[in-house]
């Protein structure tokens, strides 16, 4: 189960202030589970936990072994939340250096023509399947990568109408207009969960599954996840991390960093920055959400953490067992002078670089939580997700805006697609 | 050559505040150049280009070429500043599927044992070089990751001495200790340059070498820029980018975002963020850097660019040329919609997001302005690089800060050693 510190952030805010904001926060927490606040027609995420579909886990499973068994690589097509939230997960789960299986690539997040370039010619010779991944399959950048590369899958495949899977609307788009003339495999986002709530969808699910994870510990962790956030006391730890953020955003912070110690979370941190700058970034609100990754950050953003502007917050995303027990040996002459390490493993270590910079934070000026896994293992990070949701929605209500929605990624497009000259 | 664009800054700042500024401006900027400043036993970074050494560039290219003909991987052990230099560059000059030559692996920049026990597995049965990158040899993660790696290679190779080679200190330090007892090949990080300011000596050159790059260019494009921005009027970009970003501190803004819109350069933004950081981030002053890669993060913090807090301006790195003149096909019933971009280039389709973009985010209160490079290559990469160098060094002498230290780096360290029962 998940572990919640919030002790670093006692220094800066009294607890009657918690107090006072409590019966505001219940009332949040009430609204987003009974479904009565702005934004109401956007919570199947909710739903989807409280009443899980094994049927849906288990095709997925068996389509994603389908897969493995046929690709040497297996293309995820997609953007923002049809993007960030695999990307994590399968970061956060697979092998620093490759593992067993197909290798998962993505496309259609930037429009770089280099890219596309030089990942037709590597996908040569070899598998391909591909998932694109678009509620309305004309958002601009997977729509233009899904064109090219499937041109390349039919001028390369007999059955290249096989190897496709869309992620898409029930009925709408672009996508199911193809589908039209190509018996395209689908699956589909639901109307009622948005983008940066939607990688227990298939969305998510499917390349995650493809990438060899266990999709059924992973949602099975959320859904424990959503039955622990359903009071509304004080022992809610979601409740108490929105309490927080929202109280330090109200006194003098602006910012806050999403801080890992072990690189495999970092995806995890550009997940965090979506959830929480889509869900809060807008009437001129929010906490400006930076993500960094330690101690690699501490040689570079650690000066400005530890004296820059106080305007910085803190979440920590840990893990009691980080699958690092790998002990220092010794060394015959001690040149390195770090024999007082030997036997020490690297855990440890680490550990004890996550406490020093905490407390040296806290000494700084920067509030700091942390959020403790088990391990780093797919129930775990499904709890984390299933939290950071919850806990995201509660913040935007006691902010007083829609967290479900975000009007303000339309402005580029509008811009671009002008400038393109886009019919109308 | 390199151009400086800040028309879009002009709604939010009057050019009477630059004049005003501008004494200040030319005074910080002579203060660099004449070494008058504070810090300024840290200037090397600027002789070094006033006077380049061909010698030294031949040497590491030659000593490049005989890795790349024996190498499989070469394996850079390096933190902070002397990391990010090298990563940056090879990101934005080698291919994103692979290129010739060895594969480029970093360690020791950060302290997970999962990655240490995974990267030793990898290696097995790979022609291995190391490059161990550390002016006092006792920085904990390099430290740590060089004992792990000089016992593997100890173990695997009759000449393991043959194939580690070190950057550091002339004399002092743990890794000279080593080289009593072994004869590692050596090279120096000079006295007077700071880690951040240290890729284009052999810190960043050899790994970027290695990759294949050519470091003459490279290291010619910072010459040539360092000889443009030797005129203290309004002429200097370098002078009007420091110039506009400490008016715009010293207003509301609090953030500074660094964006690009192809992938290969986001690595910029990860050494840009410590150069500015740690340069800055001092005294409770400074604009806090992050960094994003466009158009993915238009798609997650696009939402807070355009209506979060006004706290934020923003920098667009971006090349006239970015290599991606891949044209969009045809296809044969439109079902995609996407036919009215028919034989657009992809490079043409992203200049038009960048231009969405910088005119949205205009609109919508965040002043932004945008460097750029002629095409993405060595010498345009030397150019930009000492561009932000000079930049900032200005910047920091109108806030009043020494901007060649690092004094708050220590303070995790402090806390982590004493935790680990260091020795004093």
């Amino acid at each position: 189960m998940l572990r919640f510190d919030p002790h670093n952030v006692r220094p800066f805010l009294d607890d009657s202030a918690v107090d006072a904001l409590w019966p505001r926060v219940e009332a949040a927490h009430n609204a987003l589970l009974n479904k009565t606040g702005t934004g109401n027609d956007y919570l199947g995420w909710i739903d989807m936990v409280n009443d899980p579909n094994d049927a849906l886990l288990e095709d997925v499973s068996a389509l994603a072994a389908e897969i493995r068994a046929n690709a040497d690589v297996f293309l995820s097509i997609g953007i923002g939340g049809s993007y960030l939230g695999a990307k994590a997960v399968v970061q956060a789960l697979t092998p620093y250096f490759g593992g067993s299986g197909p290798e998962i690539l993505f496309a259609g997040h930037h429009m770089s023509g280099a890219y596309m370039r030089e990942l037709l010619a590597y996908l040569e010779g070899k598998s391909v399947y591909v998932n694109v991944i678009s509620k309305s399959g004309t958002t601009l950048e997977p729509a233009l990568a899904f064109r090219f590369i499937r041109q390349w899958l039919e001028a390369n495949f007999d059955d290249a109408d096989q190897r496709i899977i869309v992620t898409t609307d029930p009925e709408k788009g672009a996508l199911n207009e193809l589908r039209k003339e190509h018996p395209y495999r689908k699956y589909i986002i639901p109307d009622d969960v948005g983008g940066r709530f939607s990688v227990l969808t298939p969305v998510g699910l499917l390349p995650i599954a493809v990438a060899g994870i266990d999709i059924h510990s992973l949602f099975y962790g959320a859904v424990a996840q959503a039955k622990a956030l359903k009071v509304a006391s004080r022992d809610n730890d979601a409740l108490t991390y929105a309490a927080l953020r929202y109280l330090l955003l109200e006194g003098q912070y602006d910012a806050e960093v999403f801080a890992t110690f072990e690189p495999s979370l970092s995806g995890m941190g550009g997940w965090w920055q979506q959830l929480m700058g889509e869900s809060e970034g807008k009437e001129l609100k929010g906490l400006f959400p930076a993500s960094v990754q330690y101690s690699t950050d501490l040689h570079s953003l650690g000066q400005y953490m530890q004296e820059g502007q106080r305007i910085l917050i803190e979440t920590f995303l840990m893990a009691e067992d980080d699958g690092g027990d790998l002990e220092v040996p010794s060394s015959a002459a001690n040149l390195d002078g770090l024999d007082y390490l030997n036997g020490k493993t690297y855990t440890h270590i680490n550990r004890k670089a996550y406490e020093g910079t905490a407390k040296a934070h806290t000494e700084g000026g920067v509030p700091n939580m942390t959020l403790w896994l088990d391990r780093i293992n797919a129930n775990a990070i499904g709890e984390a997700i299933y939290f950071f949701e919850h806990a995201v929605g509660v913040t935007g209500y006691l902010m007083g805006v829609n967290p479900f929605n975000q009007p303000g990624v339309e402005a580029y497009k509008k811009e671009m697609f002008s400038l393109l000259g886009k019919p109308a």
